[in-house]
């Protein structure tokens, strides 16, 4: 671990409380307009159609979209079939944004202050620039760099993006630790030589999933928190 | 002045006083090897090289090469003739990255601190990510984002570099403000339809040269220093 100069977290879900936000704009949408809408399920199935409209992206079915571009589109799907149905632009675009206004952890902003003394710090998202900035703002996440999917123009687990980061902080693959609560992310990472630090988060997909709580492989580090992170990195 | 959601910075001379840094870290070496260097002339020599190395990429004479890079060309170039032309390797690398190491102008953390309340505030620069993530770190900068031309393999002042970072913001031209103390970079910022900033930085070049004092065009505004321009945005 002392190599580790870097450290690149995953942000929906490691960093972030995604699901909270999501069902907390939609609920206030929903009642703006007088609409009967599970919020919850709605939230679960947007972030459901995440994947396959990335995987678009990652085949090149789809050109290059970035994620808000990717949001709107399974954003306008989902709302066919809903008492929000008429939406109009306004309220689209700014339901599309929900994901710029996402909540951290409780413990997320204090381990990342901590960590930033011993590390470079990074935003390491399939989250489009603008989003990635608009949601540091929100919640005071002290980035040092966003290292957006976008600047590379390739979606995680995609090699350019781990490889890319790297490259763009003048590091070697072992030299930078990817943070996150999904064995696919750092699985990837692994393959290709970064460090790894598994950071469980029980809550990410709300009550009835139980993916992600254990660690899948041997990673660098298992910490439960950010401030166990910075602990274990002597920060 | 109202539309304009994100300040992109010009860092070199703008945000920081590139020549003192310089200067310090040149005098701190030869001291080390008992080498007789004039330390300004050295400097400003190694600035001077600077434009024209850039332009070898511009034109593709070069392959793309990151400012690091281009430094450290320069830097080779240089000391051949000089008490420091037997400088090993550790010492190259370690003058190289005397750009990161740079001081802010004094006004230049409270004036961006203040900006940030108002406007997403962003490195706009030729440097690399590594410099400029290092850079901000060294001097307190707060930025929100890490606009380096490295992003966009292209140099200021290219077009790629000021729609390439309104892009990446999700923001229009007249969205975006450019502010720096020297009249080419507002000057193409201008030209696609970007706001401007001018701030002079009579310190920039030393005390023997006097470009960049005055504004070459009209601009959307003129500043004394940050905190001016702060007063003048309503931050």
């Amino acid at each position: 671990m002392e190599q580790v100069r870097a450290l690149l977290f995953d942000v929906f879900g490691t960093v972030v409380d995604w699901r909270s936000g999501v069902i907390r704009d939609v609920t206030a949408l929903a009642g703006q307009h007088g609409a009967d809408i599970d919020a919850a399920s709605f939230a679960d199935r947007w972030r459901a159609a995440y994947r396959p409209a990335m995987n678009q992206v990652r085949t090149g079915e789809l050109p290059w979209t970035n994620l808000d571009g990717l949001h709107r589109r399974t954003l306008d799907q989902l709302l066919a079939g809903t008492g929000l149905a008429s939406l109009d632009e306004a309220g689209r675009a700014w339901l599309t944004t929900c994901w710029h206004r996402l909540d951290p952890w409780p413990d997320a902003v204090a381990g990342l202050e901590r960590l930033r003394q011993r590390s470079i710090i990074a935003a390491f998202s399939n989250g489009n620039v603008a989003l990635l900035v608009d949601m540091a703002r929100w919640g005071g996440l002290p980035w040092d760099f966003v290292a957006s999917a976008e600047l590379f123009r390739h979606y995680k687990p995609d090699p350019q993006t781990y490889l890319g980061a790297a490259g763009l902080l003048s590091l070697a693959p072992a030299e930078v630790m990817v943070v996150a609560a999904h064995n696919d992310d750092l699985m990837a990472a692994d393959d290709l030589g970064l460090a790894t630090a598994f950071v469980p988060r029980p809550g990410d997909l709300g009550p009835n999933h139980q993916a992600n709580q254990e660690p899948a492989r041997r990673y660098t580090c298992v910490a439960a928190d950010f401030g166990d992170l910075a602990d274990q990195l002597g920060a």
